[in-house]
């Protein structure tokens, strides 16, 4: 099952864009405030670094997309997850380096969950940003966690859920219904195209 | 499904008990140093408060498990999210109360992940635990959300399944498999009598 | 020398009040963008427990002047100093109980810093507010930790200093000039009677 | 008064040194256990960039003794206090660069207060420390904040003042004062010769 197939049923109700509102998201129309603008949105790109590259299925596959939505708003920060957990597994230091992402920032975590042992609150407080798309490396772990973080310190959150590489592909469907089954507690979920479609109008 | 069945792989592995250690736990055996005691371990009972009790899924199954477990060590903290994030969902409070856990204390957190405003890195410190069971309302978001960040934190953790009680009683097998197919990077996953049998030793 | 001699000079330049600034405050004129209001300031009233109560020099000096500045802004919050480091320190349990603020709410900490293993950072962002006057029972202890971190987190502070019960009445001038001296760079010091003149402005 | 003069009671009782104990501290025999060891030891330099080497008075004059205290313990950490906050402030950017500090790691915060918006919590609990040595560029300013918030997490603190360089020379007695009227609170006062006299025991 494809990413893409995960949000069909949402995509098919997307006849009719509405302006500041992300086209398709699931289980709610993303933003909340229906007030999307480039200025209050930050990019969080999370497992942005070796590690996390060796380890996710395909990541190559999110590159152009992350870039894509990078180009879409004004704040775009890359996680370095470097904290005191990172040697405690390991990975093929063979399998590459995570490319480049124009215009970004990066901040270092102490953990998975990019808020930990990191200034990433506070950077996002001192650009007024309180909307957040979640992609990157490490769907159900990463960026799970990311968003779980963000959520709970107030942040309105959507999952990109087709900018994220998994540790598993079968995985993705569960990452999904996890954030759509709880009610929409951690936020929402969609697709790259109809992010870009949305800032861009 | 239910929730025994999900791990009964792991359970038939169960034929020799290690001292030290907790039969049957995926995706490795919990604790990773083999050096269970009471003293060192701590049950977190996530969700504990009238909301997660209103919007689970048969939550009064899993009462008497975590009482049971709550009289084999040392230190129980019951999690009460009352923080600024709580009124934002509505829930149906003719539900009933959660019942009291005997001998437990009670944290009061901001966030969905018990962690999150509250005091329970420096309680469990104090108390000098390093070692902690999950259990509790809502397994696919307070328990969920609290296991990664207690593994953030440098606490080892064991997802008790059949002691949480799930949104959605479908979403038990994904998180399980969230859990076991990233490795074992936020901890371990195993069933309430293992670890009984574990703690009487 | 008193509080009020303390802030002498900066008084003697009271002449005219400006609208949305505090009069005489130093090192530089309250706050800084000049446009105080009750809805976006908070009373952040440390040390209110019957520790510091029994700690601090004369602490029923300062309970008018706190039950004053209560009234005039819309978020009053004691804290109450309660977490796993408080029983490190003894004190005279016979000296007595604070006394109750008309309108304020409670948040415990677990450190001196009110917040630290607390809830007091979501709970000032839910209620928007990001202008702290500090107060409270430890000058030099709960009063001057909360104000640090919160110009750590961004919050724009006033030391209200004839607002807050030192434990050595002979700190006044060096808690005051250390905020002076340093360039404002926590903030700002400032007292009672024109906090409540440009409040009611 | 120089700070060599602070602590000169102090220093007089200082007859015959006992292994375990930095000689002379107050207000109390530092470490609180008497254990101290090279292992359970890091050296927290706060402060060390530019910013701070512009504002404080003399840094040059601490580097060595720095250097010699970074020889006696395992872990030595400098901060670059680069976060967010850090462009709200001024200083003379021809003033100079921070020395290197043999044998440190930097760890990057995002306050004045070197725990904010860092790993540096995860980074020293990872490497089982929990004795602390407070030195650096900021005596009333990183240092004072640092100090406060490592008491509140549970490490043992001691400022070793005359490896503290201040905004302002006379605010040293000020804030050697606060410590030792506050009864220990924040933990102890001492001097560089024998904390190095007491690591080589």
């Amino acid at each position: 099952m494809t990413t893409a197939q995960t949000l069909g049923a949402a995509q098919a109700a997307d006849s009719e864009p509405t302006a500041g509102l992300v086209a398709g998201t699931t289980p709610y129309p993303w933003p909340y405030d229906g007030a999307l603008s480039p200025e209050r949105t930050a990019l969080i790109v999370a497992g942005w670094n070796d590690e996390w590259w060796a380890r996710c299925h395909d990541p190559a596959a999110v590159v152009d997309r992350i870039r894509r939505l990078a180009e879409s708003v004004d704040t775009v920060i890359t996680i370095d997850h470097a904290g005191p957990s990172r040697s405690r597994r390991s990975f093929d230091p063979t399998a590459g380096s995570v490319p480049s992402i124009a215009g970004s920032s990066v901040v270092t975590a102490a953990g998975i969950d990019a808020f930990y042992g990191s200034p990433l609150d506070p950077v996002l407080r001192s650009r007024r940003t309180d909307l957040l798309l979640l992609v990157g490396l490490g769907l159900e772990t990463t960026v799970h966690s990311t968003m779980r973080s963000a959520n709970d310190r107030g942040f309105e959150c959507l999952l990109v859920v087709d900018a994220c590489a998994p540790l598993d592909p079968d995985a993705v469907p569960n990452a999904v219904s996890m954030v759509e089954m709880s009610g929409g507690i951690f936020g929402a979920v969609g697709l790259t195209d109809p992010v870009l479609a949305a800032l861009a109008r």
